[in-house]
């Protein structure tokens, strides 16, 4: 992976930051790589994850998934870290001939109604994914699936595949249905657990290579140095923190490929989840390039300066010629490429936002694929476990959205919860 | 519509409005009603926008569509402004039954293949969308779709219906094909041209009731008074300014309900494009409930206080039922519904959000049905429009979009740009 911090130095950007802070900064990268290695060698919860390329055993994975390695579909069924490295691992491989992958991540009647009578339930895998094994989204959604295939003629026992951990309802369902399960790692939270069962299922079933996807977070593994200056994780991690400090208090994340479309999901989980504490924490806002140019642009370039846009695209590519044409006003366009007129508008967006004075970053990958996608989860999981070191926040830890899932269980008569009556008392001032 | 800004008030949230100060600010906002309703008087550019549910001609629209009616599929071809109104309106009211609505509004070279080998290209209508008749990635895309059109032996004559403006090449393009053409609205900038054929095409070919979104439309043109507190749009509008003004620069737009989430893209550039410029305007960050209650709830509840938070639902729907479960833990969500999982949900966000003390309103539908879509967007046009009064904005234009447009066309060859030559100037600071 490539990353240039070129333009978000404070000779180009405002907010930017200075050669020499940045030296200052290195000095705090090299103690927070020290306490990182260290995690890792202990094998400390979330420092953990950094070692998934390693410790992940990809044919537990292909024998766990063999008896639906034939399916024409596969359907997720997880929410949050249980789903997003997954769309994200799947998509980014997609080259149109795998089998689909779909994905169960919430809990809308009607969508599901739909998606179950759209779908073939016959040929479908079923990929459940919960760490805890309890949680709410999930096993209803997987309930409301068993009971499809169930009216469908379908043995679903046939069809699914578990992920959780070494209890749990969901553990206790598998060893009594003897479906096959694999384990969450137990170093990861799900965030940080895309180079494990968690991510790497759905493309297992659909033959893709995720021997090649660990691979590439192997290779992300070896870049971690002590230096901001040799490691284009860090420099991307240090970098985000330092304009944040500066005032760049939301991050945009533009990919340009819309494989990379729910890499920009996953980052924002990655990056809100683990740094959104304390008052801290960067705001991450997940876009596409180059849609998003008739869309954020122009917030971006003329809006507050308060953001860091980060564009990410990979160098090579399978392109599509445009055809010529007997429009005079657009023949420039005849005879180049889809893929040319993409990076041609990456760059021009990069310069736009340069040449006012807006920070952004350039990530670049050599090209989208198994390799490609591991480097790139790998390497943003440690920018944003270095960020956290930087920040001194808890990195691997969510626990603000604890009371919203007490209240919910509360409302639906799962127990006595006090946040559940503060539901109740909502302050009221309506229009209408 | 029903709008509650009880959890935006001081005695609440910080940010925060005192009730004194929302008094206050309703007498601003009495003055931009009357500023909006003479711009709609006199048909000014923008303002024009509002009069669209009364202007707009549903059965010009049914006519061009009328030869591709039997379509399976629609595929729009349109960027921005182009593309996001008929995916909101096609998207809200898709009950598994109609033609799929494909939208390409990228030009990534990789997915328009695999999407143009993925459809059957015989039995699909093609929707092309551009207000100029000149943005390149529009053209790029149609003349790739033709072109692949031609090679599966099909007429893309009789299978396209262009939408654009009375001049320009697009234009040309139909007249010379005699292709079905319909005209762009000339008052509304394509972001507040949703309830025109721009946002309506797609539907109509679909065989939905676009008379009806229309009518909801129309239902909140006529809900538009001078206070905040008679007028849902306002309400929203002027508290959504009032507390970016107070610290929420970030306005997180959280719609619960899959068929929402392109709304939630559609509102992310209305609300950017028309308020992001001389510095000013508040950041969207587009979410969906309930599943981003995995992976942005931290961040909103425990993050910086500088964020508003939108949640926005339908009061009614289509229920799906849990069934009974042989896992304890879980009983207590057999016999209820999805639905009631998804409204238990919302309400203990919307609570967690206000126990921490971070401002949130809420936006309720009756359903999501023809005419609560129409409504919506109306509302949301609204609501935009009058913060652009209250900002002193320029709500209708988007110049620092130009400078990449001009530097992309330089670096393709298409004329001699100064900007093109910044992009090869860059500032490097690479770490690989």
């Amino acid at each position: 992976m490539r990353v240039d911090v070129g333009n978000a130095l404070a000779a180009v950007a405002d907010p930017g930051i200075g050669r020499n802070e940045l030296e200052t900064l290195d000095e705090r990268v090299a103690d927070a790589h020290d306490r990182i290695s260290a995690g890792r060698a202990d094998e400390e919860f979330g420092y953990a994850a950094l070692n998934l390329p390693e410790t992940t055993d990809p044919d537990a994975i292909e024998a766990a998934v063999e008896p639906v390695a034939d399916s024409e579909a596969v359907l997720t069924v997880g929410i949050g870290g249980s789903a997003l490295g997954a769309a994200t691992v799947s998509t980014a491989l997609d080259d149109g001939d795998a089998a689909d992958h779909y994905v169960l991540d919430n809990v809308d009647p009607e969508h599901t109604t739909a998606l179950l009578e759209s779908l073939d339930l016959s040929s479908m895998a079923v990929n459940v994914v919960t760490r805890s094994g309890t949680t709410a989204e999930t096993l209803a959604n997987f309930l409301v699936v068993r009971e499809a295939m169930d009216a469908a003629g379908v043995d679903w026992r046939e069809r699914t595949v578990v992920t959780t951990g070494d209890e749990g309802p969901l553990r206790a369902l598998a060893d009594t249905h003897d479906l096959p399960v694999l384990e969450v790692p137990p170093g990861a939270p799900g965030r940080f657990s895309a180079l494990s069962a968690v991510g790497l299922v759905p493309a297992a079933i659909q033959g893709h290579d995720i021997e090649a996807v660990l691979a590439g977070g192997r290779e992300a593994a070896d870049s971690l140095t002590g230096s901001l200056f040799d490691c284009p994780a860090y420099a991307y991690g240090a970098v985000a923190y330092a304009l944040d400090q500066r005032g760049a208090s939301v991050n945009a994340m533009l990919p340009y490929a819309e494989g990379l479309e729910p890499f920009a999901e996953w980052f924002a989980q990655l990056w809100a989840e683990s740094l959104g504490k304390d008052g801290l924490g960067q705001t991450p806002a997940r876009a596409l390039g180059a849609t998003d140019q008739h869309s954020q642009l122009q917030l971006y370039r003329a809006g507050p300066r308060d953001k860091l846009v980060t564009l990410v695209r990979a160098r090579e590519r399978t392109g599509r010629e445009i055809p010529e044409t007997d429009i005079d006003e657009l023949a420039y366009l005849g005879g180049t490429g889809l893929g040319e007129l993409l990076d041609a508008e990456f760059e021009a967006t990069e310069a736009s936002l340069a040449a006012a004075g807006r920070p952004n970053v350039r990530i670049e990958l050599d090209r989208l694929d198994a390799e490609g996608i591991g480097r790139l989860l790998y390497d943003m999981e440690a920018a944003c476990i270095l960020a956290g070191e930087l920040y001194g926040v808890e990195t691997f830890t969510q626990p603000a959205v604890e009371w919203g899932k007490r209240a919910a269980r509360g409302l639906l008569g799962g127990g006595e919860f006090e946040e559940a009556d503060a539901v109740a008392e909502k302050d009221q001032l309506v229009v209408e």
